[in-house]
């Protein structure tokens, strides 16, 4: 008789860890579902957020984690270091909270130049300062040559929640519109450009950026938010699969609406990639009421002047997202069941 | 003209990163406090303590992170998913706050036994039952095979602070006593015996364990603390030297007051290791008055049978720790430079 039990994910199936368990699709989903939630199980794991929101006195918090392991270390448009303060405090504005305190824990691989190293802790440094967050905490490992790739890094973040809206999938309801902030699919494909040595003519920056300031523009013109995702690995499709499921509504998107780069465009297809798919390291969606759409619009375009309605939520079919191409036709959007591009972030 | 001031690390010294850069010793804290909080200064990063404690609203809270890089993975009395909640938990507590929530990021190594994590994942979920903390938020990562060791793990927490003490090296002062909870050097023979394939006649289990109970009873009997350290990477050692300089006083301990296990002075011989500098994970030193040291050890006592008295702060010689022998001689301790066990926790 076994003295635990057995392992929740079929060994026969994956008697290991695969690439595609990382890559924010299907199999990573079963991972944390399966055997994550259903050791560590609470109320707020549950709630399967970007980050964790809790009560603390009079105040309401969130907390959340990121660990980065992108490669290479630094891309264009950003490094590791930007890339780490940036998420966890875009993971706590998608909360709905004000990013106050990052933790930092580097994990340094033996043989790092130490001038990489200092490089990047003044991009961590700089990114910070823009965000308004402040570095309070951290950790530093080292592990021997050959068991690391350089540097990976994580970041904690602690904020502030002013208001009492359920942010959240569970309150998407039919009759809400879909908001993007901008255009899709640079991140990941100027990390898989610069690793594969690939030059375009228009070169391709990653949209590494805070998004503290469209949420709070919003917060604070009091609009009752619904759901904010930013749209990190698994890009788009991810965040909208997810919450269809969660709320059961139907979402539809027009391609013709959401904005993708020429040269992203080009680099895509090069690459056999979908921009509806790529992580983006800068972009969000909001759900909200249509008839706070307009109002939403004008709060995030003072910071980000490409923000745009791109799809609505209905009742049926439940649980589906789709999406009507350039000449018209409708297809039916799928969570990817691996890995598109492994250690984007 | 550089764009960027040039690195804080002298080159000509460290052209990269050391094992010894993680190692709790001189090199840690030259990175630490010439590069990192060159960068990321602040009043909260600057108090050099296991984690930040900072006002929200009516409460006071305390955020710390630690990542764990053990190896091997799972090491007699523990395994690295138990050493990841608790020694986060005993960030918190010698932050003096009651832990609370955790976060938890995993870096997965592609190929690792599916079972391995699961064992792990279990051990987590254990110890966070067992000082009742809550995993809250997570984030997971897969690395390519080769570019990583297994698995690392990353915890934050965040604790809530139920007094006005300022529990930190900078409130000891002369006529205060040294309070230990048990005995010395147990995590870290135990990781070598296993990591080189020895056999001891009497099995050395790490003493792994959540240090959340004794603090809280000395808190809850309004004791006012002075300083707490659990005495983990650079072990007790490294702590009083910290304290030492911090609060420019004189610690002197008697080496006969400190208890180190017969087969742990075996495996030190052995193995070339001072139990006074070998990493810990479930000790720790509190620091209080004369006056309230015997009902500090009574609350201590109720959960660590063999706390007691090891030692005593004086004035001069100011910054420096001594230790008398068994025989009577006095000696001075000074932090190691290096790493004496790398990737201990």
């Amino acid at each position: 008789m076994p003295l635990t039990p057995s392992c929740p994910i079929p060994l026969s199936d994956y008697p290991t860890v695969q690439l595609a368990h990382g890559g924010g699709g299907k199999l990573m989903q079963q991972l944390i579902g399966k055997m994550f939630r259903s050791v560590f199980g609470n109320e707020l794991l549950d709630a399967e957020h970007d980050g964790a929101v809790f009560p603390m006195d009079s105040a309401r918090m969130a907390f959340t984690t990121d660990s980065y392991v992108v490669h290479p270390l630094i891309f264009p448009g950003g490094d590791i270091g930007s890339l780490a303060v940036n998420g966890t405090v875009n993971d706590l504005a998608m909360c709905g909270a004000r990013p106050l305190y990052l933790s930092c824990g580097f994990i340094l691989e033996e043989g790092l130049p130490m001038e990489t190293l200092w490089q990047i802790v003044q991009s961590m440094g700089a990114a910070a300062e823009q965000a308004g967050v402040k570095i309070v905490t951290g950790d530093t490992k080292v592990v021997d040559k050959g068991k690391g790739d350089g540097l990976f890094i994580n970041t904690a973040g602690v904020g502030r929640v002013d208001h009492d809206l359920d942010i959240s999938p569970a309150s998407v309801v039919p009759g809400d519109v879909i908001l993007l902030n901008g255009d899709l699919g640079r991140h990941g494909t100027a990390i898989m450009a610069s690793r594969e040595g690939l030059e375009f003519e228009t070169s391709i920056e990653s949209d590494c950026a805070p998004l503290h300031e469209p949420v709070h523009a919003m917060l604070e013109a009091g609009l009752p938010l619904h759901c904010l995702r930013d749209l990190t690995r698994g890009g788009l499709t991810s965040a909208l699969v997810e919450i269809a499921e969660t709320a059961a509504v139907h979402i539809h998107v027009d391609k013709n609406d959401v904005p993708v780069r020429e040269e992203v465009r080009g680099a895509c297809e090069l690459l056999g990639l979908d921009p509806f798919y790529v992580a983006n390291e800068g972009r969000m969606i909001a759900v909200v009421a249509e008839t706070d759409a307009d109002q939403a619009l004008e709060c995030m375009r003072k910071t980000q002047p490409d923000a745009r309605r791109i799809g609505a939520v209905s009742k049926d079919p439940a649980g589906r997202v789709t999406v009507s191409s350039e000449i018209g036709a409708t297809r039916i959007l799928d969570m990817l069941s691996g890995e598109q591009l492994p250690r984007i972030c």
